[in-house]
């Protein structure tokens, strides 16, 4: 009966492994190259297992009270969630970390071998991870037929992603700090040079943070998002089949056609950005038929309004074209914010910082503007479950979303690889222009996960509503006029501000750790500068492992024991707001946060290029400073509140009834 | 009938008037000291005048509009709020600017006949806007007794505080950022040197800003939130007159608080933040029986839970004085938030911006907690109007909460005359001290605004409501399953952010026109720095001047369109949620700027102190980046947020009959 879900999915996983093994049979480079990449695989399979290991402390304890307080069913979604998210992460980023020198040594030969490489390593992350999640949710399904069960498997897949953002953002960005404070500006020497002893673990980051953990989150909101449309539809359908079983053919529909469109990514010269916007275009324009051809095939014109359903899920599909349009503009250097950033450094670096703030700040309203105005029209088309549809419809890019997003971190690191291996100047003119393409690609896919996750968790705020009904009988209306409501939206509002700012810190923290520990080397390995003798790249990488564990636990607590004290102390009113509060300051914290980052960053690829004096100048030394801050924003804090707002839902939907 | 509050108004003023003889006849100084006191006074002037003329352009036609869609009441107490504003922050920085000379003066005695005339300075601006504001509410009820009409004095005074909010804090800091750029970076010489062109417009800045501003909002504050509470009470009790009018009377029983209070401000030794809050907590401590004895004498007891509203106003002393505690924590040089600010900075301006930003956003969690526990606690007891009186209980300390924090501008300007003037080291070493506690009394009595704003504008939203269901004669519920509700809270949680970024990038425009002025006077005019001529302070004030009235018209359109947009597009249900939008992410975007900004602006004094490497170090560089970044954070976009929540309110209770 699911038999397309199950056919799409397992395609796209063959698609995937087809794609991963064009990758890896292309030529590795030299054994200096093979060397470098070694200790980058290591250090990154070294730091995802200690990860998982520590995940795992706190997620046994979750899956035995899950058992406890409900059965065994829920408790295994839970397990399914996090193994399956944690699998994503883990098969993408394998990938990642081998085809970074097949790119480096396909960049000898020229800029289409090396893009076409790159693509296809990212694409792995991307199809491996829409088809796992699809797999699993609709495995689950048929193997329970519980949606409480798949909440469970939401949950699971949440809270790994929590894990995975946070700290794999906090590991790659205090490694870069780390790495950038000792080695660019105490010691003098250039980034990705093999005498830091720090510019390992700076490599590894990439890929744990930029790679797994974008696949760990981005596995978390397509699973999160299929399951809330179908607990929805259930819950307003009275549990007809047809509709909660209809996002699963949806997904697979879409999937398919993504499958197709990434086919349509061709470079033509050197227009990196366009090549990948027209498979995502593609993407979009396959997914209209495809959506039609299921809401006609699956859904009864007699009991539902399927047209009304199919116009839904179009408003998604424009609004992530508009979303990624609006990122786009923020943050790519061709247009006005990144270039008045560029330019205010001119004046120094509070400058820099002051208009890199207000245009995070400004950035934030026409995004939110679209998810209000999709939701409305979809709402306005077909109900509820219309917002849910366009939350999934949404979701359905994922896979060309992705696939254009993690060939970032495998660009990154082939420079990094190609500076290391002292490869020839060519190279690196092939692979920087990949690397800066991927700062707005990177911004575009958080802005992405971010809208999506705005209106996932609308849906989860629905179904936690409706849950509530369910479960006292009564209708809860969640009156703005109602005290305990207003006090719930505050607290829920403090959480993003609290989680950001504890994030922000972390980085700080690990990073000092990092500092020490370069410093350390320098002094105590003799001739480290001279080239004579060789840092101890895996005790930095141990070192920037350790500390990134650590800081993860206290933010990610304070997620999880929130709603549960709220819903206890000040009761279900209180959590529905508690609920919007989150995700109203969430969108806002996170959007200004990634879109403003990536702001920064590109200001000051602009001043490279020789605009307001170039590289060394003033306003690039200033530059420097915007770009230091953006990175905790873009690539800790912002993304990793993405996946909070979904949890804090996922709890409050899980634990509604012990709250009455 | 009114009498009582006539008449402690009344003293209010005479009290003020009393000080500012109290000023005004102490020595000026010598005739180097009168002319740059006369220079500033005449800079500061000129800007209010035209300030005033420019916002009329705006206030007329509005005003024909009131009366069109109202009546001459209506348009008349939007007048009455309009001028009055006005001339609260008019009166205030007229003594302001003449106590600066006199308090220099004053110095060369010794501390505490300088710290006794700062103090009075900034008691004249205090006790002058509260008893304006009691004056104003009271005589304009006690001639129309149309509440509407008092609604039109709010949005009267609204309005007019938020173009001083804005235009003055645009003024301050692109003064402040101006000369700094030219004077300090490029041309290496000191602050507050005469050679510089924009000094005067400098220390014009501190008093339209930081004065004038200031009182402008605080007036505000208090008209708005004592006409919400009055609303309030009308409309949840039919109309009956002594609870209407408790208000008042509450009002000006703290009033005689706060004279006697401010008493109690004794300086021993150097203790002056000490000395400043002993005057708080007496004018606390004597406002409790005298809310006592109101409620006594002015309620029965049969009609009227009178024991649980006189404990609804000691929730609101708590919540002041804890709001105050908080704030001195995060903007203290005595605890951890600045400390590892400043720390942060020995690894460069980039993690100082990292981590000021973090704890800016930290900043909020406790504020918001002690708001949300206030809000609670007053609502358990009385019911929404036990949160209007903890409103109410709360801005009654406004008098005493002003003197503490205008004396702050006077002692930086003093310190300003000092240095032109060439006084005695010993000089700066008496306002030095005085200035620095300056910066941390600002970003508590902002937080103790922006707190206060933030329970005053929920009474504003159930006076909304109320005004709604009057006007409809149906019961409106504002649910959060509501898409119009949901999209009204989204966009207007934009408003502040998008409000927040335009006002920071105007601060950046209007600089740029100052330093391209001073520029262009070192270029011009030959022999500025030999000193052999003088530079034209005229010509730099005027344009700063114009930069920032120019600057502040557009946010200000937006804010006060959105709402009318919100509700003419989307309807009453939306623009509840619209409401309700702006007040949370306005309290977070506006606590995290103002603590996070004075955190920042004392890190770099802790530095300057001898910490770190002390002035000149690589860490007190870095400490003045972030110090930069502050300025515009803490002085100009987040106070201004805090009239920002209140218009958009006011606008919507006023023109809900036509949205509907």
């Amino acid at each position: 009966m699911l038999l397309f879900p199950i056919v799409a999915s397992l395609l796209s996983i063959l698609y995937a492994v087809f794609l991963a093994w064009q990758v890896l049979k292309a030529p590795r480079g030299d054994s200096q190259m093979q060397d470098i990449a070694k200790a980058i695989q290591e250090g990154a399979l070294a730091y995802l297992k200690r990860q998982y290991r520590t995940v795992a402390i706190v997620a046994i304890p979750i899956l035995a009270v899950l058992w406890w307080l409900f059965d065994l069913e829920v408790a295994g979604g839970f397990l399914v969630g996090a193994v399956a998210s944690a699998f994503a992460g883990v098969f993408g980023m394998m990938i990642a970390v081998r085809a970074n020198a097949r790119v480096a040594e396909g960049a000898k030969k020229g800029f289409p071998e090396a893009f076409s490489l790159a693509f296809r390593g990212g694409a792995v992350t991307g199809f491996f991870v829409v088809g796992l999640a699809l797999l699993a949710v609709t495995a689950y399904y048929l193997a329970t037929q519980n949606l409480q069960a798949l909440i469970g498997l939401g949950f699971g897949g949440s809270l790994i992603s929590v894990f995975a953002r946070l700290g794999g953002g906090i590991y790659t960005k205090a490694a870069d700090v780390g790495a950038d404070i000792v080695g660019k500006v105490e010691k003098g020497i250039p980034e990705d040079d093999l005498r830091n002893p720090a510019v390992i673990a700076d490599n590894v980051g990439d890929n744990v943070g930029d790679d797994a953990g974008m696949a760990a989150d981005l596995f978390e909101t397509y699973a999160v998002t299929t399951v809330a449309a179908m607990v929805l539809g259930s819950l307003l359908f009275s549990g007809v089949k047809e509709v909660i079983e209809l996002p699963l053919f949806m997904g697979a529909a879409a999937l398919i056609a993504s499958l197709l469109g990434s086919m349509a990514v061709r470079i033509s010269g050197k227009a990196i950005m366009r090549a990948l916007y027209q498979g995502l275009i593609a993407s979009a324009i396959l997914s209209v038929p495809a959506f039609y051809f299921i809401l006609n095939s699956r859904i009864s014109a007699d009991a539902f309004p399927r047209m009304a359903w199919f116009f839904a899920s179009l408003v998604g599909i424009a609004v992530t074209l508009l979303l990624v349009g609006i990122t786009e503009y923020y943050t790519s250097k061709k247009f006005r914010p990144v270039q008045s950033i560029a330019e205010a450094s001119k004046t120094g670096s509070g400058t820099n910082v002051i208009i890199g703030l207000a245009m995070g700040m400004e950035s934030t309203a026409a995004p939110i503007m679209v998810i209000v105005a999709g939701a409305l029209l979809a709402y306005g088309l077909a109900g509820l479950f219309g917002v849910a549809l366009a939350a999934v419809a949404m979701l359905s890019l994922a896979g060309i979303v992705i696939a254009i997003d993690a060939f970032g971190p495998i660009t990154d690191n082939a420079g990094g690889i190609a500076e290391m291996a002292n490869l020839p100047e060519s190279v690196r003119n092939v692979t920087d222009p990949l690397d800066a393409v991927g700062n707005t690609t990177k911004a575009v896919t958080k802005a992405y996960a971010i809208g999506s996750a705005g209106l996932a968790a609308l849906v989860l705020f629905v179904s936690y509503t409706q849950e509530l009904e369910h479960v006292t009988g009564r209708i809860f209306n969640f009156e703005l006029g109602d005290p305990k409501v207003l006090a719930g939206l505050f607290l829920g509002g403090a959480v993003p501000y609290l989680f950001g700012s504890m994030a922000m810190r972390a980085v700080g923290k690990a990073a000092g750790s990092v500092v020490e520990e370069v410093r350390r080397q320098f002094r105590e390995i003799k001739g480290i500068m001279e080239r004579t003798a060789k840092p101890d790249y895996g005790s930095a990488v141990d070192i920037v492992t350790k500390a990134a564990l650590k800081e993860m636990f206290l933010p990610t607590a304070i997620v999880v024991a929130s709603p549960i004290l709220v819903g206890f102390l000040l009761g279900p009113e209180a959590l529905g707001g508690f609920l919007i509060g989150t995700i109203v300051t969430g969108l806002f914290v996170a959007i200004s946060m990634t879109s403003g980052g990536a702001a920064w960053d590109n200001a000051k690829k602009y001043i490279e290029e020789g605009h307001f004096g170039g590289k060394g100048s003033d306003a690039h030394k200033a530059a420097i400073t915007g770009d230091t801050v953006g990175d905790p924003y873009k690539d800790t804090a912002g993304p990793a509140i993405n996946p909070v707002i979904k949890v804090v839902n996922i709890i409050a939907i899980l634990l509604v009834r012990f709250f009455v």
